[in-house]
């Protein structure tokens, strides 16, 4: 007989559980577990190795049988299913695709760090503030297939249900590291990868740049742009020429507009 | 003597029809007006010569005799404060400046659509449906001094609230047009623009693309794609090559990665 497990109250002490792990930092730091919500972040999740512990599904939502096939989910893995009300309660996006799941977190320590290419692209970006934003520059490094991503001086951990989001995942499948300004700064050094830091002096047309060798391009915040640190050890600042009367891009996407070029003169390598 | 008008009553018709404006798109096209908020906004919309009717500002957040100087505001603008609580209920953006502006829309025809450069260079979304990649797009149509940025078939008004903050005021600095695809593309091929649709099939690596001459480069919603008949039209479709896991980036990033790679080609024209 089949005996399947199922909740229907939100005063469940694991419905309990996968809200804190949703909502405080803390709690993922302190149990070193996180939660996933969505068909594609978990299929990209388990390709990258992570182990889910539990998956919480609704039945009127998600045909779990289905799903535990295609992923190929184990034994291991404790299949729940949950009330439309619980369901809802615990969902943190608008599309309601019936399945979250709570998986182990990954150490992002930069001393493990290792790259593939000989000459790899790294970005690095200094304190960014909005989840939104690092979702797309996550987005940004799979698209192109960057060595590493190194968030330095980070204000929220990776984990962040809306840095999960907007990434679409991609916060799995990429090699993400997380250090302070210093260490990295050191790593960097360390491995001959010149830095390449984004900012308003002193600065080079990032097309005259020549990012074929080990490069690192940074980034800062949009309000305060990069740290002292970071631009006293710049191999050389560079500037993508503004026109207009606003004098600022989204941080993501002046990343994206440096990685690419980079990218393009790595073509012909 | 001075008479100050001033507004405490959150049920003040004026107050009600900011809000409004604010929040109904058909009460916008209604009237003609919409409302901006704050200072930096104000002055971008005052430099591209839009109309201000009416400034609501709160006297504890600002000084309306400092920014009446500054940006010297016509006698024909009626300032009124309101108290903390009025203010509070009409603002829609979190940093609290103080200051509120209701203006008159501009027309967006593309009938009388002027381009400045001999070989223009347009950005051409299609449908886009988030206000916040609007106005990235913006920002970026901005940064890259754009002759024009044309919306096909818009979902929303270009005064949408969360368009104008998101673009950070480029939505008033920029040449913007709304047209059906239609119209647009019989505008590109009368004045001989060249069209390269962002797509997956039968398209160029961007890089590989002359944008020297009159180009307009065209991008439709990340779920969807372009429009079969923007693909018909196309003169050359084109794509950004992804080597990642996901196969997408967000709207604005890409349009970005596209719109510079062409400012690039073009500084040695």
């Amino acid at each position: 007989m089949y005996l399947k497990k199922h909740i229907s109250s939100v005063q469940n002490p694991l419905i309990k559980k996968a809200l804190l792990l949703r909502d405080k930092s803390r709690e993922r730091k302190k149990t070193g577990q996180f939660i996933l919500e969505g068909k594609r972040e978990l299929e990209i999740a388990l390709k990258a190795n992570y182990t889910i512990n539990t998956v919480l599904y609704c039945d009127t939502l998600v045909d779990i049988l289905e799903i535990k096939k295609k992923l190929q989910l184990k034994e291991t893995v404790s299949l729940i299913s949950v009330s439309i009300e619980v369901y809802q309660k615990i969902a943190y996006r608008d599309s309601t695709e019936g399945i979250v799941a709570i998986a182990k977190v990954k150490e992002h320590d930069i001393a493990n760090l290792k790259t593939v290419n000989k000459n790899p692209l790294i970005l690095v970006a200094e304190a960014p503030e909005k989840p939104g934003n690092i979702g797309a520059l996550l987005r940004t490094a799979d698209a192109a297939n960057l060595d590493a991503v190194v968030i330095a001086n980070p204000k929220t951990d990776l984990y962040n249900p809306n840095i999960i989001r907007s990434s679409v995942g991609c916060v799995f499948s990429r090699n993400i590291v997380t250090a302070s300004t210093s260490e990295i700064i050191g790593y960097l050094k360390n491995n001959n990868i010149a830095i390449y830091c984004a900012a308003l002096s002193a600065s080079k047309d990032y097309t005259d740049v020549n990012f074929k060798k080990s490069s690192a391009i940074v980034v800062g915040t949009e309000s305060t742009g990069l740290s002292d640190e970071w631009l006293s050890n710049s191999n050389q600042n560079i500037i993508i020429p503004m026109e207009g009367a606003i004098d600022s891009m989204n941080v993501s996407v002046s990343a994206s507009i440096l990685i690419f070029e980079a990218k393009r003169q790595r073509k012909s390598i």
